[in-house]
């Protein structure tokens, strides 16, 4: 325990001087202050200032020289151009992606590659053992009456606990608002079928993760792709005019460390987004699977949060955060409650119970907090390990996004890269990776890759040298 | 072992008289041959013969005289009149079932009410405590991996199970051949899904499952209810009218101990009711939920072991023989697989792989096949207990299914009993029964209730004589 406290002091204190570094205050060649000013500067030992400039050497932001001091490198992480707003067509586009799915899934099930394919979390920053423990003294318990999984909406203590913590992503919710699911994909399926019908339109982020690509293609729906800041999510303007010109009948967004962009959009612009299609009364079904990763002092908030019509179906899971394997999710339908009830029950009847009580166990013990203090931790860790070393290997002429949660990084190649070539000889060297042209209907993204950085270790730092350089053989021919 | 396998002779034993009496072997008022005379005739000890008539009189199929023997007794189990063929309306319907299920649903949940209700198993005669243990030790096992929960088509080892399994139903099939799906529900959906679109007619059995009605209301299809015999399933005739009459785009049926009816389809109906289909190409969404669990020698055959076409879906799960609450189906879909697939994906990605794993370790550890020799015979005796207590209890001019399979009782009260009306006082009367007007869209089944043996105890004799006490009220009013 006093080694846990110890060591977030440092790795806050490290963030803490990252964000100095990142923000100019102290410019690349400037000379740190020493261990002991910083010591009183900051009330910490000398110690926890030592461990934090260690860390900070050891992710390439700042050097030490010999008798000297520590100073701030020349060439630092994240400060490579970011990927311009993108810019899909206006118009609404039949889906087809299947296939690139397909081979990025199988990717995942070759445990041979090095993961920096597909979005899924370290299994190491779950809480998959403790919660498959509890599953199995649940399951005793149950056992006598685990035919009864048949809870619509899902077990009510876990609802509970989903409420509770809602309030800090600034939703207010009973229990009974909250339906639960077998993940967020089927939160998103439910919602989009709940609110739409085949051939209607859908407002989707360009680039859109391909599950809801997949999604929209299946139910022979639209996308509509509208164009999106690196940093800010969804362009509200471009929005405004799509809506102005098509017959949306929904949209859809990530609003919390987007995938595959890693955009978060300001609240404000969540409150914006919401008033905006709330005028024409349509629905926005908003996923947030990544909000709890948020590397900042705050969790960021969910549009839902500015709901007044009920029209927000709120989508999330612990797929990210806890259990990938358990797949449990949920959804907050708004107005769309019986629908999405009745679509549910017609799916799969109920989602299996013990996993929920798994979850709801863990959560009450108060174990949910601790741990997402400590994958916050690591993800932001990762991150800039991931960023740093695409800095060191990848050629010139890169744009990378900059995240300020969840583990993905988007990252634009040299122009006329293709994407889809990389994808195939880093297979080849034992490395999955994801193409963009999967992040599109409209055969966009070609010159762009999505990587995870969930698995970061510094072993993975020959991976992406071997990445950089079958990027600059593509750029070279 | 001794035990069980002194056990099983005597309920073999008198599993085989009670046929012979049944067939009319042996009459009413004939005197069965003495112990020592069975035991000869037989080859098996008299502490066999005796056991074997002492659990017939138990059932009230024979009674012993002082001094004189067992006799059959007058009043016979299963001697009630049978329903009719049903007579539903031959045009197609939209559904409207909703509220009525969601009702049934809720009784369910509360654990207070006699679960005379809803079709799920005995949770004593699942498997669910052996399969939470083997969960828990595979969760461990798979701790490091278990985010790798995303095989679209499920685990390898549980799909070879089921392929090994589904020869005695008269399939060969290749593990390629099989989606898991998380429970039958989920397969049922997904195959209507992808044959169907908004606006078709599927032929459904009539009476038909509410899980089923339900589900072509929510997607928007209209039920086309078929007449069915009471032991035979479907009318063939009545189906080749109808698809002659009406654009029919899917039939739906429970080859196998249909729910409620009980009904087993003759295999060669089963053939015959896939070419028939096959002629017009036709789909056929075939559940074979109950198949496993046949009072009679052999397993009945499955519709898709006739299947040349790739035309028929053959949906099942084991959630009525080994684990309600790990919610593991599978589909079969023939020429759809790709569509099943996609909706599949869309829908949730995957189903959990623990469960499945949990089950495929349970079936290759052999305990599969007697696992379910032992519910065969128990849900054959549960079965054959409420028959004969509701021929006790319930008035005159009733009539009730012989089912050789599952462990459902399809009960028409005299006419014009309303069976909303029993429904209701039977609640008061802390009894959840199912009303027939659940099983169809079209109005019918009024007075008709459907009652579940599966959990059958002596104690149950109580509820029964209530249920009758209920029902011949409402006659007289």
């Amino acid at each position: 325990m006093k080694d846990d406290n110890e060591r977030y002091k440092y790795e806050q204190l490290a963030l803490d001087l990252r964000r100095l570094i990142e923000a100019g205050t102290y410019h690349p060649g400037d000379r740190l202050p020493s261990l002991r000013a910083m010591s009183q500067q900051e009330r910490v030992s000398m110690s926890t200032v030592m461990q934090a400039y260690y860390l900070l050497e050891a992710e390439g932001w700042i050097e030490a020289q010999s008798q000297s001091g520590f100073y701030v490198c020349d060439m630092l992480p994240r400060k490579l151009p970011e990927p311009e707003i993108s810019n899909p067509a206006p118009d609404p586009t039949e889906v087809s992606v299947w296939d690139l799915t397909m081979m990025i899934m199988r990717d995942y099930a070759d445990s041979d590659l090095m993961r920096l394919g597909i979005a899924a979390p370290n299994p190491a920053m779950t809480a998959a053992p403790r919660l498959n423990r509890l599953s199995a003294s649940i399951g005793r318990k149950l056992e006598a009456e685990n035919s009864r999984y048949k809870l619509l909406a899902g077990c009510d203590d876990l609802r509970i606990q989903i409420a509770q913590h809602a309030v800090r992503s600034g939703c207010h919710l009973s229990p009974a608002d909250i339906l639960i699911t077998s993940g967020c994909q089927e939160a998103v399926s439910l919602s989009l079928r709940a609110v739409c019908g085949p051939g209607d339109i859908v407002a989707v982020e360009s680039p859109c993760n391909f599950d809801i690509l997949q999604c929209l293609e299946v139910l022979g729906l639209h996308a509509l792709e509208i164009p999106m800041h690196p940093r800010d999510g969804i362009s509200l303007d471009a929005l405004r005019a799509a809506i102005g010109q098509q017959p949306v009948r929904a949209c859809v967004a990530i609003s919390n460390f987007s995938n595959p962009v890693g955009s978060c959009m300001p609240d404000e612009n969540k409150q914006a987004l919401v008033e905006l299609l709330a005028e024409r009364d349509i629905p926005l079904i908003e996923i947030d699977i990544f909000g709890e990763i948020y590397f900042g002092e705050q969790r960021p908030l969910v549009a839902k949060a500015f709901d007044r019509k009920g029209l927000v179906l709120l989508c999330s899971s612990f797929s990210k955060t806890l259990w990938p394997g358990g797949a449990v999710g949920w959804v907050v339908p708004g107005q769309f409650k019986t629908q999405v009830e009745r679509l549910k029950y017609t799916s799969n009847i109920a989602t299996p119970l013990v996993p929920q009580h798994a979850l709801a166990e863990f959560m009450a013990l108060g174990k949910y907090d601790p741990h997402l203090r400590r994958i916050r931790r690591e993800y932001a860790r990762c991150m800039t390990s991931l960023t740093q070393a695409v800095g060191r290997h990848f050629p010139p002429g890169i744009r990378l996004t900059r995240p300020e949660g969840g583990f993905l990084l988007w990252i634009q190649l040299p122009a006329p890269t293709d994407a889809l070539s990389v994808y195939r000889h880093a297979r080849e060297s034992g490395i999955a990776i994801a193409p963009g042209s999967i992040f599109s209907v409209g055969g966009l993204y070609r010159d762009f890759i999505r990587l995870n950085a969930a698995n970061w270790t510094p072993e993975m730092e020959g991976a992406v040298r071997r990445l950089g350089e079958i990027i600059a053989e593509e750029v070279g021919g």
